[in-house]
């Protein structure tokens, strides 16, 4: 008899059993939940059981992002945590102007979780994954006593390949230099409200937790002078171009009639008193480019499926003051700050 | 006036601040967490403030490894979450015969958490880095209501580089094969054990965090035969030691006479009824080389201040049950198995 793996007396019981400490005590039980649940789901070329992963040679600079995910509640319209997860990291990664390759997912388990529930996540994970074309290629499992985490939470860790004649990031915008966005905003943060506090509107608003790496591929090919990416998650539009006026030094101008919002997001946010720019987004990035680019590059992100309602929002200027600020529709001009309080905890 | 961040009213109060929720909201104090904490401890070359790190061009395979750390209590003899967090994946990169280069840290931080102690840990973090010769390039910070969390969680993960020649995992185990561990075991377990129980011995246990990826350098330099590294961490060296068994499909006899163990933590095991050899370890390894250089390998690790105590502790051979058994000292034989049950939640 060839015994390659521990026997266990029972399969996992995924319709009615619950995580125990035993789970996360590194022995036999610990070892069922990798043969049983991740190791099928996350199945890839990479070999495993031992201590990490060993992963081909990379041509060209390595770009290293992480994130921890601890959203409440862990299903929402739209998506769980377990996307949200995998293509938080992924866009993080892509935001460099980098290919996302590798994952790496760490779950810290509440004693007592649903079964179910984890192969849920750990299902939507592996789409997520496979959609962004990554592989998430190692992992670990902690289990914690009931009332020391919330179900679950998640932190990924995304590796990249990004060539040599990129360079993307926050300190390149200038005087001259357009902003756009590729999608309506404040659909996330307002899908997780809205289930939190049990409020209903005509329709559900779904999270627009989405991979964006597809759409960045598409807008490096196409030439245009790319000069920044970011994806506006907490903080909102308001904070993510606050932090990028801060890191390039400049000051910025945002029209407000241009700035594309989810419909029913909006009217969320207008019953609530919520300014959409803060609302956390999960599936719509911002870009900041040359201004001689700006038709080009809007058609391109146009023509595919995760920019379809790309606009240009507004414009960088120089301004010692780094001021955010935006004309309103009245044709009057207010400060957009940075997020100040807590909003909305955990939506991400 | 040049303004290249967000103004703050105040200085972060590491005396008797605290973190509430704002802090891991995205806005102006999360920043001031980046700024005021985390950037000093961790300044790198690695330019800040964009969604991931931008790394060198590595040349050779890479090796990808993450572990969530969730140790109860935070600070315990020896170390705290913090040098754990860091010198757990450090371990764990190195045990693929890589060298590891690069860590992320993902922080999942209770409201209420004292900043003193925060920064107390994130200092730990820079200083076990340094002392690894690894560098922490990137981050992230959630924060989570008081009760969901039990004061900070940490989730490391880790790159390194694999030159071509080297192939070192769980499936090269063969007949012949000798068994080393590279110093004393079942300090760290029982050193949270103790802390946690408020038991108190002669003098303090003291856990054995650290990194071994010096060590592991002078072995590979050795050129000596190694075919499996593995760190003894949760489950103990005869938990490992049954998973590695189990990858190569072969059996392993110990002899119990010539495994090292921690004497203050044998005594606390022999008082608790606990077997040592289930106890975690955070700053040995087990090493499983050719038979022909066992000698010329033991003297390497000898020599190394983290290899002192080396012992050549067993053998590998043929056996289709893959059973890991010992000879004890009183002569007979017994079977060591995986580890069932829990018997000390939360150790790493």
């Amino acid at each position: 008899m060839i015994v390659t793996r521990p026997r266990y007396l029972h399969r996992l019981d995924f319709r009615a059993g619950r995580i125990d400490m035993q789970h996360g005590a590194g022995g036999r039980l610990s070892r069922q939940l990798v043969d049983e649940l991740f190791a099928p789901a996350f199945a890839s070329s990479v070999k495993g059981g031992d201590d990490g992963a060993v992963l081909p040679a990379a041509s060209g600079r390595l770009v290293m992002s992480t994130d921890g995910h601890v959203v409440s509640p862990l299903f929402f319209p739209g998506g769980n945590i377990g996307d949200l997860a995998v293509n938080g990291t992924v866009n993080d990664v892509a935001m460099m102007g980098a290919t996302p390759l590798y994952l790496s997912a760490s779950f810290i388990l509440e004693e007592g979780l649903p079964l179910a529930d984890l192969r849920r996540i750990v299902e939507a994970m592996a789409t997520a994954a496979r959609q962004a074309g990554v592989q998430i290629v190692c992992g670990d499992t902690k289990v914690v006593e009931r009332g020391r985490c919330d179900g679950v939470y998640i932190s990924t860790t995304g590796i990249g390949i990004l060539p040599e004649d990129i360079s993307i990031n926050g300190h390149r915008a200038i005087h001259g230099d357009r902003i756009l966005i590729s999608g309506p905003i404040a659909a996330h943060g307002m899908a997780i409200m809205s289930q939190r506090e049990g409020l209903s509107f005509s329709a559900p608003i779904l999270s627009d937790t989405a991979a964006l790496n597809g759409l960045v591929t598409a807008m490096l090919a196409s030439g245009c002078e790319i000069h920044t990416l970011r994806d506006p998650t907490r903080g909102g539009v308001a904070t993510t171009l606050n932090e990028i006026a801060a890191q390039s030094q400049v000051g910025m101008t945002l029209i407000e009639d241009a700035i594309p919002v989810d419909p029913l997001a909006a009217s969320a946010c207008e019953m609530l008193g919520i300014d959409p720019l803060y609302v956390a987004n999960e599936g719509c990035l911002l870009v900041i480019c040359a201004g001689n680019d700006v038709e080009k590059l809007l058609t391109v992100m146009r023509n595919h499926p995760q920019g379809r309602y790309s606009a240009m929002i507004g414009e960088v200027q120089d301004d010692p003051l780094q001021l955010v600020q935006m004309k309103t529709r009245f044709g009057g001009c207010r400060r957009v700050d940075w997020l100040a309080g807590e909003p909305l905890p955990r939506i991400c």
